[in-house]
């Protein structure tokens, strides 16, 4: 056993996953502290309000509203306030400092990352962020260590608990959008303000995060795409199924060459896209999270787990403190953050993917060829077509109409684009129901 | 970029994985020089004969017979000899001149892994090892770091691909064991003499491995219970899948608590067991590996994907690569393996878990009392029975006979393999089909 000080570790927020973070730490004290080859002592934990209403057994002789001072004295900071101000202004005073660093804090990682990493870097400190992403999944640490030796192509990560179960519950029961969010309200798996995740803000954040960790690149949010789930119809998830897919909403992180310019790059897009029903990621259910990735070397792999929770989550920041701590002990400046590969990020306009398209038609003789010819006009490969009699369920029939559920081969979005607006515009298609990418088929 | 001096890498053996370890290093040489900070130079291949038949790509100038000076040279070697002896002798050599070590060599770690992890931390040198279990999924590194913090309970792996390509395909496709073992051996998945793969013997190194990481003990291979995959027959397969089940050969370590005496400590056992359908395990097919752990805090986690394969092991030896790499140009001592717990190593008598028994049993009235009453003097709590009239297919009807098909609630091993040898020895027990453990369902 190494002998050496007590480590002194602050704690910044004292809400479900800080609470659980500083029971941790209390309760298994003795543990960690054989495994690190030091004490851990939580010297402090900064709130905004000593006397607010909390059930966290933390010691209130251990609260403090001063975060600047508790930061100054600490050898680790633990960042779970969330937000991000006051949050980036004390990682920053942290880093200063020359302590380590541990966030669970996607929003400010994805917007102020590159800040926040350079700083440790000029310093020597470590900025730890395992529970930033998929909760007590590990994600981060084998993204940055286990594939270094690899090249990673692409990652299909279902990273937002509260949207995956709310499509399957619509899935398995049957339920409407507004049903599903109900029940995931009432399970305190959506916030009362859902926007954050039915939007696809959350996810975007985590898929800014992972893209540029598998890339070995800067990814800044704004240029993730992003479509919430806010359109998905029970018509649409019931429809899929009986196609064979379910609808998942997935942060894709690709590298890619734009088929056009010839550019490399990579990019990042969250959306709903159906998954076949035999693709690992179609029985990721519940709130539960799954990061499936595709490796040159490693080929797939999947990380499955509790995306979020308080304890869950607590366990990615506890191993994360032990990291932190383990260089204390032994030294050495740790892993720096890796941008060297700095590709391009590519628009949405440059990804190639498969779609499935459905849409209301007149039924009429000679529409099918009608409908075939403007897709193969637009560069657009059909794969398949099921024609079935009348609108989808919900939709009044004003004429004889029928319903085309038209799977394409790959083709890119712009092409894509250009033919939905098409199909829009023509006098035999009366309504375009439902556009949504395939994706984790064999391409 | 840092600057450093390049890095000599030393190569054992130039097999499967070997070759395209070297070939991802002479090919992707620039691009890890850039993770790295330093050149990654191959600087020999140590094989054991210059003009053995070998299109492995591998420049012949690289080869070299002598492996000693290879290693006295190197900053870095990497053991892909497999065997015990000379893989062992190299690896003492190459830690102490300093070297950091990497091994995919599993046979050697289950068995000398403590001898080579002292050497290690005495010297001050990293022995890496990610590639010795689940080819390339990210197992060795998760369970050291990610959940460092937290409390492993149980992991069930699936870490053998051939009998797990066996096993699925006498599920899906109605084979027997040894029509299947045959495709396998065609396939390329088994070997000429397969016994390592389905006896279980391959699967209980990796168990040790994986018992001693999660529960910081050293976990002997010679204490790993140990039953290989032989016996399992068409109709147990089939009759499982009637009941809801699929079977598999898991490898199961726990932490427990033996309800004798007490004790508190862990037990790690390879052997085939029903595993519910709805459970992750179970869509884990063909030679696919996969690892469910469960821990205090972070719940239950999966790690899924290709458990062997020369490209796909060489992913994990790469990621292996760069972390040591890391620690050179970076400096600091990296992590010793830890066995600070060292809980006592329970047998397999202390394990408690649930069991499916099937029996033909004489068709008289008052026999299905007779066996109940059977169990309960053993202490075993029956949860369900479901009779059928006439014995297994296969098997001739000597008498009126039923098959009983009986599951249990949690019994240690010793009362049900007393309750077996009672069942054993009645006479209207005609035969004990199968006898099998039911692993994976709420506890």
């Amino acid at each position: 056993m190494i002998e050496y000080r007590n480590l002194r570790i602050a704690l910044l927020g004292a809400g479900a996953v800080g609470a659980q973070v500083a029971s941790l730490l209390l309760e298994h004290g003795e543990e960690l502290a054989s495994r690190v080859g030091a004490g851990l002592e939580l010297v402090g934990v900064a709130v905004r309000d000593l006397d607010a209403p909390r059930s966290t057994g933390i010691p209130r002789e251990l609260l403090t509203t001063d975060a600047r001072s508790l930061i100054l004295g600490a050898d680790i900071v633990i960042e779970l306030m969330g937000g991000i101000e006051p949050a980036r202004e004390y990682l920053m005073l942290a880093l200063n400092s020359g302590a380590d660093v541990i966030t669970a804090n996607k929003a400010l990682l994805a917007t102020h990352g590159p800040e926040l990493f350079e700083e440790a870097e000029q310093v020597g400190a470590q900025l730890y962020y395992e529970a930033a992403v998929g909760g007590a999944i590990p994600i981060i640490r084998p993204l940055r260590d286990s594939l270094a030796g690899d090249r990673v192509h692409r990652i299909l990560g279902i990273v937002n608990g509260t949207t995956n179960y709310i499509l399957d519950r619509m899935d398995l029961e049957g339920d409407s959008l507004e049903e599903a969010l109900a029940a995931a309200t009432e399970l305190g798996y959506a916030e009362a303000d859902p926007t954050a995740d039915i939007e696809g803000y959350d996810a975007a954040q985590k898929a800014a995060i992972l893209a540029s960790l598998a890339f070995h690149t800067t990814v800044p949010l704004d240029l993730v795409h992003r479509e919430g789930i806010t359109s998905i119809t029970r018509e649409q998830v019931r429809s899929a199924r009986r196609a064979g897919f379910v609808v998942k909403l997935l942060a894709v992180c690709e590298r890619l060459t734009d088929p056009e310019t010839g550019i490399e790059g990579v990019s990042a897009r969250v959306h709903p896209a159906l998954v076949p029903e035999t693709h690992p990621l179609a029985a990721v259910h519940g709130a539960n999270n799954a990061v499936f990735l595709e490796a040159e070397a490693a080929g797939s792999l999947m990380f499955y787990g509790a995306g979020a929770g308080g304890i869950q989550t607590a366990s990615a920041v506890l191993g994360d403190v032990v990291s932190a701590a383990r260089r204390h002990v032994i030294g050495g400046p740790g892993v720096a953050e890796s941008t060297h590969a700095d590709l391009p990020i590519l628009p949405i306009s440059s990804v190639v993917t498969r779609y499935q398209i459905t849409l209301e038609v007149l039924d009429r003789p000679g529409v099918l060829a009608q409908i075939a010819t403007l897709f193969s006009e637009h560069g657009v490969s059909v794969e398949a077509v099921t024609q079935s009699v009348g609108p989808e369920a919900g939709h009044a029939r004003t004429e004889a109409t029928a319903t085309l559920v038209i799977g394409t081969h790959q083709a890119t979005e712009g092409a894509l684009a250009d033919t939905v607006a098409t199909l829009g515009a023509s006098d035999v298609v009366t309504r375009v129901t439902s556009v949504l990418r395939v994706e984790g088929t064999q391409q």
